[in-house]
């Protein structure tokens, strides 16, 4: 039998996967087959490329492929795309360039990614309509915003030459269509730009559209963000579900709203991540309730030698206490790297998530940790209690303090604490990394009021938001 | 019986147990005596206040002497100074300027704080030699860097006199003995006031002067920091132990040093914090191995009926397991306001410290967590594995990141996490709270390291600093 460990998909999971695994057994023959251009890189990084301030996609690449080879010794094989497996044989099939091949592995990784979910309403399909999750995506929103901008002779483009034909005017007005993470994200890029921001969004407010979501940044949060966000000069339209797109000569002119029409020049849809799971699927392998592939602790899927990582599998939630789809790029980096330690003779656990999430949302810190959505919380037995207080980021008498609104949720009857999110334009970003570290411990908020944390006039007022949050919490509780 | 609630000491501990007990017990007599003018202050301004930042030391007041007596209703005494206390008879003697008078308690906490230690050598009296803790001594400093300037009609000055008869000439070059917290604080305060700035320590490195100390930021922070202030402009005279101080007419003129002579307009020495437990050793109650008065969970010493807390009184480390003297505010606010809930009914432990402590020097933050001397460790029946890890404050594809340095320790047998400090232009003060957070839980290095952190590209790199010196750490104890 093959020792072969085959990974699919090279970013985050799989070469996380594929570097482990070479790290630990040199002698184990490891080969990743990747569809597209790039490995390794940063998709966290797609919304600053759009905005401009990483001149070049190459920027993204976490390691060269030259490093991956050379170093590493990896059989690396880009433009190679697995198009199906059979697990009973323990071989996947490969389309190249050259023609289709099978090849047996001991160990598969299936690390297939996620795409940008669609709106489903027409229209969607007009040019100038992006979802974003890869560098062909970043590149070519950025390439439709300012044709030539993105030019890089060093990669193959394949939506290039189809923008070439479209010689278009400027975009001047862009609409983003989903008030999440990658979504505001991308409105601060865009306005960077000096673009004409437009967020449209079903929910009635920002962190809310769409079913039961992790991460929630909270309710506090999402007024914070609304205001922050009006203040920067975007425009929201939100409780405003999209029903179709307009266009002309085949690209976007607009968008029809259930509240009104937004005109706009390019439009980037964020409803979420979608696993990508055909390959799976098709392979009889079993996907879980969240619609992506089911794992366990160990990346095992219902295969026997198959493995699943990154954002085409599920994790379990130490909160919920269930499966989530939760794409994430620590996870990812994480789950694959147990993997690579697990096919080479140490079986390694991922560990559970607990959904920390951070973003930056023009100057503002958004973060947290764990469930803020009491529906939620309820879906998984716990009566939730919230509580949320406004405090500041340094000492009063130091100058250049600015708010931090710290929401926080505990179970009424164990006091546990289920999650917490900051806002702020300073000191949320890392702070929210002790409730994470709480929520693991499975600390009770009265434990977390009674943290020893930090505290230095720059940094913080004397009772830190977290403990000042977690004092009224417990209070509550009493 | 009275039932009164004296109080010793109105900065941190003694106002947070006198407004709690009020706020518990709107009925209890509560009277805070006060020696000097201030109450409620915030001490680890002080620093910011030298340099200027902060225009009035009234700023430095965390809440209003007019508040805690209307809104709180607390007899707050200022210039009242308790001199004896007779734990027999429940009484404590006051000295006021009006006369001496007995005060009977039912309770009895003494916060009376500690005072800036002495080097105890030649010449330590003369003028413009200063220790700092309390407002006066921060305002008669920055009375002498600059005459006239602390001016406040509204505060008697102790020693506003004393220096109007000594119209010196300007202060352009000072020396702080003591590379610890606050004087590395001063050194920016100095700096910033545009003096030729000398640091003095009998240390080969900065944090390491004196017996082993909490806190310390560890040893790849001191080789950071000592860099930092070098290219700031700083003179470096370590491992240079002080033997004398030189001076003319009164007024300190230079160090004499045992690796030489360094001239100095004015001293700031920082030598640490000695716990005042004068009244409390005069009246028989017991102080600790660490010379501070020793306490319970609940702040309760060994005489009935009187409770210590704030920097006079010892903490329990959770760490080390052992009493420490760690003068901080967070704990002193902590510990008054236990005590304050106790004596009101309810009794409430203060909790053990871990002692985190952050601080800002220059552009550099500073953060630690935890016992990170391998000596202090060892002395705790540890066998300390430390793993220093340099890596960087954002993803390396966002502009403007920089080098984060982190030391981690943890025990050779258990792998459990002792401490970790952190140093860096940004991202480490409250990065340093997951640590603080890991340790109350009792955290293995291998449970951090699969702990489910925040990233996103402007706060970290995919595997956060905390999470890369836990892996590296975790792989040396294998």
């Amino acid at each position: 039998m093959s020792e072969r460990f085959v990974v699919v998909g090279g970013d985050a999971a799989g070469m996380s996967a594929a570097a482990k695994a070479r790290r630990e057994d040199p002698e184990r023959e490891v080969v990743v087959l990747e569809r597209g251009e790039w490995v390794s890189y940063g998709a966290c990084g797609i919304p600053y490329y759009v905005r401009g301030r990483i001149p070049d996609v190459d920027d993204l690449v976490v390691t060269e492929p030259e490093k991956l080879v050379g170093k590493y010794g990896i059989d690396l094989r880009r433009h190679h795309e697995a198009v199906a497996v059979d697990p009973a044989d323990r071989t996947v099939t490969v389309d190249a360039a050259d023609g289709r091949y099978d090849l047996e592995y001991a160990d598969l990784l299936l690390a297939t990614g996620g795409s940008g979910a669609d709106l489903d309403v027409p229209g969607e399909d007009l040019d100038g309509v992006f979802t974003i999750r890869s560098l062909e995506e970043g590149r070519a929103l950025r390439e439709y915003l300012q044709p030539g901008e993105s030019h890089h002779p060093g990669a193959e483009l394949p939506l290039g030459g189809e923008f070439q034909d479209h010689l278009h005017g400027a975009v001047e007005r862009v609409a983003v269509v989903g008030a999440n993470k990658i979504g505001l994200e991308l409105v601060a890029a865009f306005d960077a730009r000096g673009l004409d921001v437009h967020l449209v969004d079903d929910g009635e407010h920002v962190f809310e559209s769409g079913p039961l979501t992790l991460p929630s940044f909270g309710a506090a949060a999402a007024g914070v963000v609304e205001e922050h966000l009006r203040e920067r000069g975007v425009t929201l339209h939100l409780d405003a579900p999209v029903e179709r797109f307009a266009g002309e000569d085949g690209r976007v002119t607009a968008i029809e709203s259930a509240r009104g029409r937004v005109p706009a020049d390019a439009v980037l849809v964020d409803e979420g991540v979608q696993p990508n799971v055909e390959l799976a699927a098709d392979a009889g392998i079993d996907l879980g309730p969240t619609g992506a592939v089911a794992v366990d602790d160990y990346g095992r899927t219902s295969a026997d030698g198959v493995y699943a990582a990154g954002d085409c599998a599920e994790k379990h939630h130490l909160v919920l206490d269930r499966p989530v789809h939760l794409p994430l790029g620590l996870a990812a980096n994480r789950g694959g790297r147990a993997v690579g330690t697990t096919v080479t003779g140490t079986p390694t656990r991922q560990g559970p998530v607990v959904g920390t999430v951070t973003m930056k949302v023009f100057d503002l810190e958004v973060a947290s940790s764990g469930v803020l959505n009491p529906e939620e919380a309820r879906s998984a037995g716990f009566d939730p209690v919230v509580e949320t207080v406004s405090t500041i980021s340094r000492a009063h008498y130091y100058p250049g303090w600015s708010r931090i609104t710290v929401e926080m949720v505990a179970d009424r009857e164990t006091g546990r604490l289920l999650g917490a999110g900051l806002v702020g334009k300073e000191g949320c970003a890392h702070r929210v990394n002790a409730v994470a570290t709480a929520l693991h411990a499975g600390m009770t908020v009265g434990e977390v009021a009674d943290l020893d944390l930090g505290y230095s006039p720059p940094f913080g007022p004397g009772w830190d938001p977290l403990l000042t949050a977690a004092k009224a919490l417990s209070g509550d509780l009493d």
